[in-house]
């Protein structure tokens, strides 16, 4: 089977100099299973409560998403609300009303704990590890984590780190959870706590991706108009992952390409507001804008100087 | 003949967290000028002061740049002094002296005039209009200039910019200029200008380059040592104006191995203080480092997805 998946699924009040969305569907774990859903099968695990209305698990549902994983609780859903300026780049922290993710413990369903491919969003690095224990052989374990994890958590997100083979965090929290104002540094070191591979998100300056003896890099898409940055991280690692499990191809070369299909996976979901674009989406549009990467970044071989 | 470039010569105070580097040479011509001496012909307008020591001179003629338009005028050395922090992407400037660069009046030896590539380095842009009038039949003109010249001579700048082909600005410069927050269309605005292409650098994360149908991205190379990234944008302008004056090809594909060309160079000036690492840079680093710039961002076509 394909991926699976634990994180968050919430409501978003956000707010941006080009509009406001109020308790719009979003967490780590809808964008990420929706982008994902391009490319391959995916299996929810999250928590929701009394008040997540049934439209939204229908969408979810309409994208072939398996929810049996999705624990729905007496309660109120998690609620996230942010603000972004001008400077699109960092969301600045309203309020967070964790509500139902207090209680939550995932459990996976039965069918759930052959999945190849394991994708552990942003949460409490010990509901990770309880995720992570559950699977019993995956090919392919990521994870994303976040500053309040990193300050708050830093033993048990270590463990996590050491146990998966990629891990996928922005720019900011790779500096912050090694110290390191040194971008090559800081990867050096988390790579050295045990996981392969390390992906760095830059917000618009795009992805790096290092291993012991590599670096990739891929930019993000120069667009016109960015609505709402919200998801681009986990649309990101939804279309990274997807493509993965779609081809099993675990070369550098094929990750490369996973990468690009991330990238390409964000840019469109930057474009409107929550899961708008995603839901309007088609393939050809990603096959597309894929060969627009390709343009974007192509430059000949080294020739020889004129002497 | 080569290249022309007219800009500062300079004494810089730099402060960075890994040093300190005292009245050392600095200037945006001189970083120019010893960048694209690896590649063509290079000739200097620009002024000193009586302080200037012979060392330096000999420095930029072992280098085979002629300095018949390096004025020596009574007087101190245009001197800066900066600081930059751990974020190495921006400079906190201490202090500017601008000494004789206030009576600096660019007078173009004969020889010089026949120039088919000239770059206006960061100064006044009523000098760099007066050096534009005086180089009879360009085949390429680019310029750069900086935030100071925006807010103070905003009309004077925009007609340079109407005049050259190609600007090469920071991006925060970019979208001071325009008023965009949105960098794709600060830069269609720059363009509508007048000018054919826009490139804009930013630091750490590389160079865009845009046309009015296309754009180029190329990262910066990923350095575990930055020590001082002053000069970096001339270094790379010299780099990017030196390979297209060596080839002579202003196809969309020549430019942007030029691009390539220009960060390479940028990549090992800020491997050390001042001109230090241009003064032991040899052609093979060049050519190596060209190519680990392909290797770090070279990726698959897309192939069909497995159903």
């Amino acid at each position: 089977m394909g991926i699976v998946v634990v994180g968050t699924v919430a409501f978003d009040t956000v707010e941006t100099p080009f509009g406001r969305g109020e308790n719009v569907l979003g967490g780590s774990a809808t964008y990420f299973s929706t982008s994902a859903s391009f490319f391959t099968d995916v299996s929810l695990v999250a928590v929701v409560g009394e008040d997540f209305p049934a439209e939204h698990i229908s969408f979810l549902q309409s994208r072939d998403i398996n929810t049996d994983g999705l624990q729905r609780i007496p309660g109120k859903t998690f609620h996230w609300s942010g603000k972004y300026g001008y400077d699109l780049n960092e969301a600045q922290t309203l309020d967070t009303q964790l509500n139902v993710l207090m209680e939550f413990r995932p459990n996976l369903p039965e069918s759930y704990r052959d999945a190849d491919y394991l994708f552990l969003a942003n949460i409490d690095p010990d509901l990770q590890m309880e995720v992570l224990d559950q699977v019993r052989r995956p090919k392919l374990v990521a994870c994303d984590t976040m500053n309040f994890w990193i300050s708050s958590k830093p033993e048990a997100l270590k463990k996590v780190l050491q146990k998966v083979d990629i891990v996928v965090i922005n720019e900011g929290e790779a500096r912050q959870f090694t110290n390191q104002s040194n971008l090559v540094k800081a990867a050096r070191e988390i790579i050295a706590l045990g996981c392969k591979r390390l992906v760095v998100k830059r917000g618009e300056y795009g992805v790096l991706m290092f291993t012991a003896d590599s670096v990739f890099a891929a930019p993000a898409y120069p667009l016109e108009e960015v609505f709402d940055p919200t998801g681009a991280g986990d649309t990101f690692a939804g279309g990274f992952m997807g493509y993965l499990a779609n081809t099993g191809d675990l070369s550098e070369e094929g990750i490369r390409q996973a990468i690009v299909f991330g990238s390409v996976m964000a840019s469109f979901n930057v474009e409107d507001f929550s899961l708008d674009r995603m839901k309007r989406l088609e393939y050809r549009e990603i096959e597309a804008r894929y060969r627009s990467f390709k343009a974007l970044t192509s430059f000949r071989d080294i020739n020889d100087l004129k002497s």
